[in-house]
């Protein structure tokens, strides 16, 4: 009996480290599958269309609004981006836990569509730290490191709407530790329905 | 900053291994402390006030029902049995995980009292195993047996009203995978709040 995987919606503050312990929870753990999003934006040299991207023209992109073939989209600089549900369907029933790292609306729109999803916030340890890895990439201004911890500001005002923290103290412990709540998640009464009835059965049968 | 810990409910059927895997848990895991119940009954030999039980009278008991001192009670062949709120709430404060071994129905009475106790099921593999296990034991009649089995096969039926299950196919990992269950569940955003909030307020601080 193949266990169908849970829905994960990872979100967290930019420079919080979300890419790099997904990167490590994807190298040292199995049995998860990243979201592929689909977007109308045209694709960078080295992107292949179904790994980094679903590369789809804008008509098609409107056509899967109307059919709700999305569990969330957004559009940033004039493009659409946004999640495919026959992918992620897909690679539930397959058994794959997926894992969708997407920003606090969408995160709550998915809610709504997939109501047995579990909203995890990866936070900092504290502010100063959060400052600290903004400026230690080297890549951005003041200015813009400034304008990202007032957004990380505003952002901590919906952490309560998740149903799980995160802190990433250190990238390898953080990626261990999603792994087991997202393993323990697997222990859901509601994901062993069919085990749990297929139980009730035997022991009729045996009494 | 010391986290609350979390009360966890354990049930399961007789036979599937409750008090073996909480042993393997207690042993190679820090950080639980099991719930001590109060009794009316006689200590037998060699057994500990406060530790294997809280004694008292009968009156003291009836007390505590009227003062609301107990998370959950119920009397057996003539003798009171039940969790002292106190007890728990001094561990819970402590940072400990307490544990509650107990049935269903005072399960679901815990849950009524502390809406944020975790309710986990364990279960045998499949009803021939609990069969054989409780065979195995040696110590009971066919009679007492098949009594057993009929009990589970009733008290089976309530498994979906708990919250996670955890299925007993070998002692130690079935230790382990409790504990990263139990682990996991510091990580709710309702076990987090004082850190959220001290984290938005040191953002705020910082810009």
């Amino acid at each position: 009996m193949k266990t169908r995987g849970n829905l994960i919606v990872l979100s967290g503050f930019a420079g919080v480290g979300k890419g790099t312990v997904l990167k490590s929870l994807f190298e040292t753990h199995e049995g998860y599958a990243y979201s592929v999003s689909a977007t109308t934006r045209a694709p960078r040299p080295g992107e292949v269309n179904g790994v980094h991207y679903f590369f789809v023209s804008k008509e098609r992109f409107e056509e899967m609004i109307e059919e709700d073939e999305l569990l969330e989209y957004a559009s940033y600089v004039g493009n659409y981006y946004g999640t495919p549900r026959s992918y992620v369907e897909e690679k539930l029933e397959d058994g794959f836990d997926v894992i969708l790292e997407i920003e606090v609306e969408g995160a709550l729109n998915v809610r709504k569509k997939v109501p047995d999803a579990i909203l995890i916030y990866m936070l900092p340890p504290g502010a100063r730290v959060l400052q600290e890895r903004l400026k230690g990439r080297g890549t951005e201004t003041d200015e813009v490191i400034a304008r990202r911890m007032k957004r990380a500001g505003e952002e901590a005002q919906r952490v309560s709407e998740y149903d799980y923290i995160i802190v990433n103290y250190d990238v390898d412990d953080c990626a261990d530790q999603l792994d087991a709540l997202i393993r323990s998640q697997r222990l859901r009464v509601r994901s062993n329905l069919p085990f749990i009835t297929k139980l009730q059965k035997e022991l009729k049968e045996l009494t």
